[in-house]
C-alpha cells in the first residue's frame, strides 16, 4: 500500500491566528465565562428587513440553478445601484453584463486573482491586510507581496511604496477600501494615485469595496459613501471591484457577492470560472435583490450605529494607558497598539486566565494580518460588532485585563 | 499606459460546447420556437417539500455566517444519513468531523483537487467525463489525464486501463458514480478494483456520489443505492466522497454539498481552504438539513419517475434508425450515438433550422466530455429532466430532425 500525499498547497495552507485561539475560547466557555467576540466581522445587527421577508416569501416549486453570472434581473438592479451611487461618473455607466454575481465576496476574490495571476505570479497587498487574500492566493499558487502601511501614518498607502514593490511577476494590486483590518478609507486622490501606478505598470487594480456605505466622514474630508475605483477615469481595462451583501445588509450567511469590471476579457475569464461551479445560491440572490430596496432610514440607522460604536471604542481605547489607535474612517474594524510584547499571548491570557464579573474578551492578534515576520506583534484587530453598552463592558475588561497581565509579567 | 494581461489560466479556461450553442438556442426562441432543454442537469421535479418549507420558516434575525465546516447539527445529521445507508460498513462509522459542508458539490471538488494536487500535477478522469472536473483542475493549474471508457463496454472502467494511465505526477482518480454523463454505476466489485489501484499507487480516490439514490437495478445486479467508496475497506487514507443536495432533493440552486473523508490531514487541508471563504450558505444549510427528513415515499416517487423517463427515452432512442445507447443504470443522463458525423453541427441545425410543430430540442454535444481530440463527435448527452409526455415529443423531434438533417446533407 502506498500512502497518498497531500499537495504542498494543501499541507501548507495558512491557518489564521484567530483559529489558534478558538480552543482557548472554548476553554473559557467551559469554565463558565462569557466571551465577547470582537474577533470576527460578524455583526450583531439584524439582517435588513426586506431580505428577511424575501426568504419567507420564496415559493417557487423548484430551487433551480440561476445563470452562472447571476440572475439578469438582479444584475440589472445592481447596475442601477452602482450608477445611482454616482461612483461610475469617471466612465460610462456600469452595465448588467459587467457584473458577475458570486458566492460571497470571497468567490469574487478567488476568480479575480485566478484571472489575473498564474501560479508563481504575485499580487501586492497592503499590510496589515485581510488574511483571506493570502488564503485564496495560496490556493491558486500565487504569492502575496506586502506593501507596508503604518498606524503612525493612519494606514495611508503611498503610491511610491506600491511602485517600489512591483516585481517582474506582479500582476495586481489588491486593496480593500474601507479597509479590513484598519478601517482606513482611500480618498479619491489616493485612489487616483494608486490607479495611476496600476495603469503605468500594467497591473489590475482589484478594490474590495464591501464596506462602501460604512464611512464616517469628519468635516467633509470624505463623501458619505467611500470613493470607488469605478469612478476613476481611464481605468476600464484595469479596475475590478469586489463587492458583497454580507456587511452592507448584515447578511454574512447569504453568500452573495459580485465582481464588477468594464474589462470584457477579464469578465469573460471570470465567467468561465463561474460556469464550472454552475450557479451562485438562488434563494439568497432573491433576498439580495430585495436588499436593494432597503429603506434609506434603515441603512442610515445601521451606519449611525457603527459610528456611535466607533466613537465609544476609540475614546475608550485611548483612555487606557499604553493603548493607541488611529481613528478608523470606515468599515467596523480598527487596529490598536497594546502595551504588550506579544498580543497573541495576551489574547490567550484573556481567554484562559482572566475574567471580569464572569466575562472576558476575544480579540484578533494582528500579526496574522502581516506577511512581514514580527510586524504587528503588539497589535490587535477589534471588530465593533457589538452594541455600545457591551463595548463599554469590553473596554473595562480590556483595561483590567491589561493591568492583570502587566502584574503577572512583573511577578 | 501599460495594458494589464490576463493570466494564461484566465485566457485559456475551457468553455463548454453547450455554451457555444446558447446563442443558437436564443435564436430559436427569437423565431418563436419552443426549445426543450435536455442539455443540462436541471430537473423539473419540485424541490422536496421539507426543504421548501424550511426557507419559508427561516426567521432568525441575523443571517449570520455558519462555521466554515458547516453547522455541527447539520454535519451530525449527515453522519446519521451516511451511517444509515450502511455504506460505511467497510470501516468505522462516519463522524460529523469527517464531513465538510461546501457550497455545492462544485466547491467540494475544488477543495479536493487543491488538497491532492499542486500546479503541474494531474488527476485521472474517465472519459466521457463531467466537464467541470476540467474547469476546476484548470483553475488550479492541474492537468486532466483521460482514461477511455466505451459505449460498447457499457462505459465500464477497467482497472488495468486506469493503472496504465498513471504517471509520475498523477495524484488522484476522480470518478462519478452514478455517472455524469454516462449514467453508468460502479458495482461494488468495480469500486474495489479501482480502490486497489489507488491504494497500490498512492492515489486519492475522489468519488462523486451526488446521484447515489438514483439507481435503476435490473435483476438485483445493483443495490437500491449505489455502492459507495465509504464502504470499501482499507481506504480511510485514500477515499474522498463528493456529495450534494442538488440532484437528490432537486435543489440545484441551494448550493449545499459536502466532502467526506476519514483522512484527517486531507480534511484539515480542505478545512483551511474552507476557512478562507468563511462559510457555506446559512439558510440553504437549514433547508438542506430539513431535506434529510424527506418522506421515503416522496424520494421513492422521484426515483421511480426517473426510471420511467429512462425507459421511455432508451426505448424511443433505440427505435430511431442509426441511434444507439447503453442502458444507463443511474443518475439521469445517457450518452447516445447519433448517425451524424458532427453532433455539434446537428445540435446547431436543430436550433437554427429545424422545428416540429413549433418545437425543437437542445442536446449537449458529447465531444466536450472527452479530452481526446475527435472522440465523441457523433455523440450527445441527453438529460432526462423532463416528464415522459414531453420526452415522447422530444423523441419525435429528434427522429424528424435526424431525417431532415440527412436529407439536407444529401441535397
Amino acid at each position: 500500500m502506498a500512502h497518498p500525499k497531500l499537495s504542498v498547497r494543501g499541507a501548507t495552507s495558512p491557518a489564521s491566528p484567530i483559529r489558534r485561539l478558538m480552543p482557548h475560547a472554548d476553554f473559557a466557555k467551559s469554565r463558565g465565562v462569557h466571551v465577547h467576540h470582537l474577533n470576527i466581522g460578524q455583526p450583531d445587527l439584524p439582517t435588513v428587513s426586506p431580505m428577511r421577508a424575501a426568504y419567507q416569501r420564496f415559493a417557487e416549486p423548484v430551487v433551480a440553478y440561476s445563470p452562472s453570472q447571476g440572475f439578469a434581473e438582479y444584475r440589472e438592479a445592481l447596475a442601477r445601484y452602482y450608477n445611482g451611487l454616482d461612483i461610475a461618473r469617471g466612465g460610462p455607466p456600469i452595465a448588467a453584463d459587467q457584473i458577475l454575481v458570486t458566492t460571497g465576496g470571497s468567490e469574487a476574490l478567488l476568480f479575480a486573482i485566478a484571472a489575473a495571476c498564474d501560479p508563481g505570479d504575485s499580487i501586492l497587498v497592503v499590510e496589515p491586510y485581510y488574511t483571506n487574500y493570502r488564503g485564496f492566493a495560496h490556493m491558486l499558487g500565487v504569492e502575496v507581496v506586502p506593501v507596508a502601511s503604518e498606524a503612525s501614518e493612519d494606514f495611508a498607502i503611498p503610491a511610491a511604496r506600491v511602485r517600489a514593490a512591483i516585481g517582474a511577476r506582479t500582476r495586481a494590486l489588491v486593496v480593500p477600501s474601507p479597509g479590513n483590518p484598519t478601517g482606513a478609507v482611500l480618498s479619491r486622490a489616493s485612489l487616483e494615485a494608486l490607479a495611476a501606478v496600476c495603469r503605468e505598470r500594467g497591473l489590475f487594480f482589484i478594490v474590495d469595496e464591501v464596506y462602501r456605505e460604512f464611512v464616517y466622514p469628519a468635516g467633509g474630508d470624505l463623501p458619505s459613501v467611500a470613493p470607488s475605483v469605478l469612478g476613476v477615469p481611464d481605468m476600464a481595462e484595469h479596475a475590478v471591484v469586489i463587492d458583497s451583501v454580507s456587511k452592507r445588509y448584515s447578511a454574512c450567511g447569504a453568500r452573495v457577492g459580485c465582481l464588477v469590471t468594464r474589462n470584457a476579457d477579464f469578465y469573460a475569464a471570470c465567467l468561465r470560472f463561474a460556469q464550472a461551479r454552475l450557479s451562485p445560491p438562488t434563494v439568497d440572490q432573491h433576498a439580495a435583490m430585495a436588499a436593494l430596496e432597503t429603506p434609506a432610514a434603515e441603512m442610515r440607522g445601521m451606519i449611525d450605529e457603527y459610528r456611535r460604536r466607533r466613537d465609544v471604542l476609540v475614546g475608550g481605547l485611548r483612555s487606557i494607558p499604553g493603548v493607541s489607535c488611529p481613528t478608523p474612517r470606515g468599515a467596523f474594524y480598527l487596529v490598536a497598539d497594546l502595551p504588550v510584547d506579544d498580543a497573541e499571548a495576551f489574547c490567550t491570557f484573556l481567554l484562559r486566565e482572566f475574567s471580569l464579573n464572569g466575562e472576558t474578551l476575544m480579540l484578533a492578534p494582528a500579526e496574522g494580518f502581516y506577511a512581514t515576520p514580527g510586524k504587528g506583534r503588539n497589535q490587535v484587530r477589534i471588530a465593533y460588532v457589538l452594541g455600545c453598552a457591551r463595548l463599554e463592558r469590553c473596554l473595562a475588561i480590556l483595561r483590567a485585563g491589561l493591568h492583570a497581565y502587566e502584574g503577572r509579567a512583573a511577578s
